[in-house]
């Protein structure tokens, strides 16, 4: 869009919004138009909440998830076992786990996995604070929730090396067959997993 | 996710990013995530974006397009021909148009098209503001830049039929082989329009 058909204002905007994942430059016209044409129903209550969840929102000191608490309500809520740790690489993955509902131990947020490419390295990752998590005692297990991919499964071995001898449990999830997935569809990969991890019924 | 592992402000926000146009709820989470991890990089910088144009940004109420001043831009821009009005049905219709820089009159925006299905009618667009603008004189063309919808066409026709007899040339846009275009992907329609249309070289 050019300079002399919309001002400087919408342009910034547009920029800003184009810079958010999943969005380009003509994907930020629309949001752009659609919240202008809602003004006082959509784009005053997201310029405050975003302002609102600027101010108060902070990362959790002792799990790295994000809460206006610190630390945070889950790292708070009485009647969770203190001494199960669930890493995860990041907080969407807290929340998915959070949103199942089974899991009642703590978290510990990493905030990535190492990636030699996109050059991230243990120094990036909260696994320093993990490790002094494990070291002021209390822990009994460490549940390695990371990602099944190649970087998720390099961040797990790292980690579990860091933490053997200290007398914790190092556990990672199963792998085998989503519930209510059709082996037709399922990798060689996961098939021969499932099958090495049968159980009796 | 659950109201345990995130405050209220975090679920607002993600609430209302879900209703931005081609987001959803999955996209709404990562999207907050992405804001969050840049406080100040990103998320001050739009939320003030957002409260900057909100309160700035109005629609201009000679033509409907959206800008800071009264009229807009394009509508105060000298050197235009007011006799050529270009009609559309949105703002990015608007701009795409003025990213080409090959029209040089003036606009006016309908805010939709006329939709039996979504119950939008005449007294829904800015259609009897542009009857006004032709009533007001000096227009000799007014150009139905309308999408090549049914909707659009539609629109298109009650448009033409309400400025006859008021001695203005309503013209619509050429249908044809776009730019780059290879025959072999067109529809049948287009192919039939390109050829009907068919100019001497």
């Amino acid at each position: 869009m050019s300079q002399r058909s919309a001002g400087p204002e919408l342009l910034r905007l547009i920029d800003l919004i184009a810079k958010l994942p999943g969005l380009g430059p003509r994907s930020a016209r629309r949001v752009a138009l659609h919240l202008l044409k809602r003004n006082d129903t959509l784009l005053k209550p997201l310029a405050e909440a975003l302002a609102e969840a600027g101010a108060k929102i902070q990362k959790c000191a002792t799990c790295g998830n994000f809460d206006t608490v610190q630390p945070c309500a889950v790292c708070q809520m009485p009647g969770r076992d203190d001494g199960i740790i669930c890493v995860v690489e990041d907080v969407p993955d807290l929340w998915a786990l959070e949103r199942g509902g089974s899991f009642r131990g703590r978290y510990h947020v990493l905030g990535g996995a190492l990636s030699a490419i996109d050059g991230i390295g243990p120094e990036d990752l909260g696994i320093a604070s993990l490790v002094a998590r494990v070291d002021a005692g209390g822990v009994r297990e460490v549940i390695l929730a990371l990602n099944a991919t190649v970087d998720g499964q390099t961040t797990a071995h790292y980690v579990a090396d860091l933490l053997a001898g200290k007398g914790v449990d190092v556990t990672r999830l199963a792998h085998g067959v989503p519930v209510g997935g059709e082996l037709d569809h399922l990798d060689d990969g996961t098939l021969a997993a499932a099958l090495r991890s049968r159980r009796g019924v």
